[in-house]
């Protein structure tokens, strides 16, 4: 069950024992099945790109009737290959590829790339490909990447096992480039979409470690990929275009590395559209799943969720400047005033801060800039500056090194000039290095290449506009992750449950019974079945009461007429009595009566809504919001995975968008947001105790009390997953 | 004063005179005064990037040292230029710039760009050059661009006057790309950024009219320049970079002719932080101004205001596209199934709609693609369809031609091969002719220049991802804007104003009066003097009353103790009366106390605020909003330039955020939106005929009843302009 293995892995269970994903990575000698000589069709470009990567090892082209392919010997077939194979490429027709990969699997490959396109559903009712590939991978212990898939980059190693036109004639020059340094990982569903992405990070001249793109993923899958990168060590990040995870109860555990290891995982995932999704389905069979519950785990575990792949580009280039910034206050330094005001109202958009400059700061730099600049933040520094070769700028990168208060440099100025870095370096070099903090470029005007190519031998990059400031809003979210991260509470050892595995809820008796041994504040009720009863049970709880049916079959009760407030008599309280079930006949006359709930009226309070729903991906969410109208117009609730602690519920508090209400506003108390917090540890233990057994979980209102006054459940919800 | 100008603007008043900017824009001929040999000099870049754009005219470089100067023969001084000079570039040095100016006048020269920097302050007390430049053209009638331009590019006419490394070389061919057709055209303050604009524009293989860039503003002014453009009717869309308008009550007028025009004004105005205003005054000493003002001034005159460089290009490339979209249906068709979803997810992000296919359209797809595809809407046609040369492709665009319900299309393939568009084209070229809306290419790889080159014969464009989405968002937004526009009601006939000139709201007898003139419906009341009075007004108005101190120096009366509300008898009246006077005089010992108000309590009603205030570009605003905590919470307030008409005070309640709890959620009856219309025309009238008078204005709350039932004014506070 995903939730219960995503629950383990937050605890650090071990991952399933599967085969080593080495050779289809590192592959010594690898063997293309039904390699052509004819470049222009897919057999023929994976041996030719393979070939112009540089590969090191024996590479066997298999073809029955050419001796010769693309310069090679080649076999006639699997059974002939002279040696081992590490790795078997294999881009025969559809219906050809379980024989070849049984072939493979017969002559011990362990590894093979099936490129060949495969169905997901068939219209005769033939088992799709891609299951039968899943069956060969269970009984062979064979590791296969695909069906459908663009094949891989593993750009150190010079294996350039795939068919994009945009590696095909750089391959080797992306390996000369990298020099064996850390660089970005890419792993994608598509293949279009995994190799645009490495051609946009190859045009920022970044270090790319690898390229994956993984088609249908009748084996390998995105996150067992994603573990064999963080184990590997060698990515300064992660950048993952995902329609959904196949495997999801991996997802924490992968993450949770990710998160050790300082790897970030910077992450598209489509699904957030009804049309996305249809395309999702339609196209490699992967549903997107929930984009809540996908919201949830990426906040949890500090994935970097972004829209667009530009914006991808320009996050993992922060990433690979050297240093992170230690907050958010930029300073934009500029040779452009009009820009540097653009780049400043970005990076508010952001959420950055560009703050004033300190009085000694200010007046150091007014003191070596043009008359007509200004030593203010955005500092204007002047066209001016690109006439004395570096010399002011220097002398301004030094102050700011000793600058507290700034976290991180934009500096802003055309690398239009060909050659203009290079004539900068010497000038600025030193300066560069001192710093001490991120400096992003931003050149107003399209740079020519040859400035980006000197700007990546420093180790630095160019950035557009939107994207210096997208950088270093990815970099301050993931820094707040960290510190986050280190504090968390969440995987805190757990009692023993106060469940019994596969229990039920169906009876009122059984839901307050469960919600009591999770210390659930209800309001204080009685419940009865007889109209004597009830007035007993009010003189008992103290006026003013509220009268509510007890149904298993009516959730709804107020719009089934069965809830009367503010009862303040014993003579209201016999005519609600006969009120609420004379309406509840009415509304189903077949319905299940418990009886009668009785209920003392709960002190006024914020009226919130927590909640709990089963992601068929993730398992249990716990769901927090504003109540009453808010809940419809505000749409602002946040969901967090269970269990909690007592810091991500605080954390889960903030995040809502009108926190401020709980807080005190207008001269009103704060309210008890201690309560809240120990409310939601507590659901989301009864929750994740649950293992699923919980379908829905609503508590509607909770009334938040003034600090230090608690809060009470007024009323609750829950459905049994049998139930539903 | 600029709301004057900017109320006669709305009812077409006429532009000031002032003379030509033909000189500036289409010289005959030209001066470069001070033009120097040295390239490496703005003085010797100006001159060659003139001369290598290819003027047709006479140039004239002025220089008293040098008889030849790049080539051409030099005059020693402006005085003995031999013929009539219609524009003079001067980058002399500041403090010889008004005698260089002065020379020019005497000389004739009706023009001048003034490249030379230019302060805005100075330190010795001395006149900014700036202001001595604005008097000398106000003296001499000369137009004046600049000071501290980068100066102008009048790409059909040859005229490069600029010194933009991105023009220098290549300034005949964007003329000769250009070939006459329409175009972009350029505004900005920001020399870096209009030409950095422009070098972006080029890459993306966009015609382009002109770029000018303005400077300081002494004389001309980023309006006005857009006034002549869009007389000149040859742009497509005119690309704005403002960090304020110097003359901001003609934005109006300006905005009215280019929505007349049909020519979208695609606006970046900085500001919106503290920074980025803090940058625009030291730089050119303009006021960034009210982000509201401009907003609610954008949102009336359909300016597309965008956020970042790359996202402009995007929005004016989509504006370049043959036809316009008739609705915000979009067709996602795609060879790579991946990017299809994600371009759908960033449609939707968007606010597009990518919608099912109708059931014929999609059976009709899948008989022609390949069975891996997929006939839904992203339509999946596999890599496959660039292996037939388009042939399928072609196929599947005559099926989009014939479908109702998609107003555009985005077409994903990979652009990175060489030839592709032009090996294409002849298969494709008649359907993309026939397809009959707007077609949008967008390549997940980084394109080949070939193809961008291809598809802009074919006068389309690619898109990146995002791009392609924000694009397809502006022409829904401008379409919307142009409907609207159509059924304008603000520059209706207006009445003769109720107001005096100038007439001030001092006393809470004044401000009565005045908003009863308007038509106000305040709550029914009486300003008693006297206890017995006011029990006799009680009975008068009926019970249950509010009572309220009246003083003009306690504008916030509750904070003051100043209310008792819901009073229910006479008992209780006279007790709240002694209270609310006994609070005011402990509150505020000096205020001028002119009674107390008795006012019938209101009925219930959704509790909004209706304001005014007086901004100082653009004059008084109306603003609405949700009243009570709302207000601080869901900041939902929009604003409105004044007056407005029933059609604007519609649009206005729609675009609240929340408008849904004035519609009537969960079983609440709708509020009285028609009779809030009605009040926020009243309030516009009374705010414009103030013209300038009323600094500030609040109603708070206005509780709107249901709907027939009309609104209640509770509360007004009026400030007139003097007593701020």
């Amino acid at each position: 069950m995903a939730e219960a293995s995503a629950a383990g892995a937050a605890s650090g269970g071990p991952p399933p024992a599967r085969a080593s994903l080495d050779p289809l990575f590192a592959p010594r000698s690898i063997a293309v099945i039904g390699a052509s000589p004819d470049r222009r069709r897919i057999r023929g470009k994976i041996l030719h790109t393979l070939i112009a990567g540089g590969f090191a090892g024996p590479i066997h082209p298999v073809n029955p009737s050419h001796a010769i392919v693309q310069g090679l010997p080649a076999c006639r077939s699997v059974a002939d290959l002279p040696d081992r194979v590490d790795l078997a490429m294999i881009a025969v027709s559809p219906e050809r590829v379980p024989d070849a990969l049984a072939e493979c699997a017969a002559a011990g490959i362990p590894a093979a790339i099936v490129f060949s396109a495969a169905s997901t559903t068939t219209r005769d009712g033939r088992e799709p490909l891609q299951e039968v590939i899943a069956r060969i991978a269970a009984r062979t212990g064979m590791r296969i990447l695909g069906p459908n898939t663009e094949g891989l980059f593993n750009v150190a190693a010079g294996v350039a096992a795939n068919f994009s036109i945009v590696v095909e004639d750089e391959a080797g020059a992306a390996t000369r480039d990298l020099a064996g340094r850390r660089g970005l990982s890419i792993i994608s569903h598509s293949g279009g979409l995994g190799f645009g992405l490495y051609s946009r990070v190859r045009r920022a001249h970044l270090p790319v470690r690898h390229v994956v793109t993984t088609g249908n993923e009748s084996d390998v899958a995105a996150i067992e990929i994603a573990e064999h990168l963080i184990r590997e060590g060698t990515s300064t990040a992660i950048m993952m275009f995902v329609e959904g995870f196949r495997h999801a109860g991996d997802f924490a555990r992968m993450a949770a590395a990710a998160a050790a290891a300082d790897i970030p995982l910077i992450v598209m995932k489509v699904g957030r559209s009804a049309a996305s999704q249809r395309a999702a389905v339609s196209h490699t069979g992967h549903l997107t799943g929930a984009d809540t519950a996908y919201d949830a785990m990426f906040h949890r575990y500090g994935v970097i969720r972004i829209a667009d792949p530009d914006e991808m580009v320009a996050v993992a280039a922060g990433f690979c400047q050297p240093g992170r910034p230690a907050g958010k206050r930029v300073c934009v330094l500029t040779g452009t005033a009009g820009t540097g005001a653009w780049v400043a109202d970005l990076c508010a958009m952001q959420g950055l801060e560009v703050p004033e400059l300190a009085p000694d700061l200010a007046a150091g730099i007014a003191a070596v800039i043009d008359e007509s600049g200004a030593a203010v933040n955005p500092i204007d520094v002047t066209a001016g500056i690109v006439d004395d070769g570096g010399v002011t700028l220097a002398k301004v990168l030094d102050m700011l090194a000793g600058a507290t208060g700034l976290d991180s440099v934009i500096l802003i100025f055309s690398l239009a000039p060909i050659g203009r870095i290079t004539a900068f370096r010497p000038v600025i070099e030193a300066s560069l290095a001192r710093l001490g903090k991120p400096l992003l470029f931003v050149s107003q005007t399209l740079p020519h290449a040859s400035n980006l190519v000197a700007l990546s031998e420093l180790g630095i990059q160019n950035f557009s506009l939107q994207g210096s400031a997208q950088a270093l809003r990815a970099l301050e979210d993931y820094r707040l992750f960290q510190q986050r991260w280190a504090r968390r509470s969440f995987d805190a050892p757990r009692p023993a449950p106060a469940l019994r595995q596969g229990q039920r809820f169906s009876t009122h008796a059984e839901q307050r019974a469960a919600l009591a041994a999770y210390r659930i504040p209800l309001a204080a009720e009685a419940l009865v079945g007889a109209e004597a009863e009830a007035a007993v049970a009010a003189e008992r709880l103290g006026y003013p009461v509220a009268v509510k049916i007890a149904s298993p079959d009516i959730l709804h009760k107020s719009e089934a007429g069965g809830v009367v407030l503010g009862i303040s008599d014993a003579a209201a309280l016999r005519a609600a009595y006969r009120q609420v079930l004379a309406n509840a006949a009415r509304h189903h006359p077949a319905a299940r009566i418990e009886g009668v709930q009785v209920q003392r009226m709960a002190p006024p309070g914020r009226e919130m809504i927590v909640g709990g729903l089963l992601d068929p991906d993730f398992g249990p969410l716990l769901m927090l919001g504003f109540g009453g109208i808010y809940v419809e117009i505000l749409r602002d609730t946040v969901f967090e995975p269970v269990p909690l602690g007592l810091n991500e519920a605080r954390d889960m508090i903030h995040r809502l968008k009108a926190v401020r209400m709980l807080e005190g506003i207008r001269g009103e108390p704060p309210g008890d947001i201690d309560a809240l917090a120990r409310l939601l540890v507590d659901v989301a233990r009864l929750l994740a105790d649950s293992a699923g057994a919980i379908a829905e979980l609503e508590f509607n209102p909770v009334l938040v009390h003034p600090a230090g006054a608690g809060l009470t459940v007024v009323d609750a919800v829950m459905v049994s997953r049998a139930d539903g």
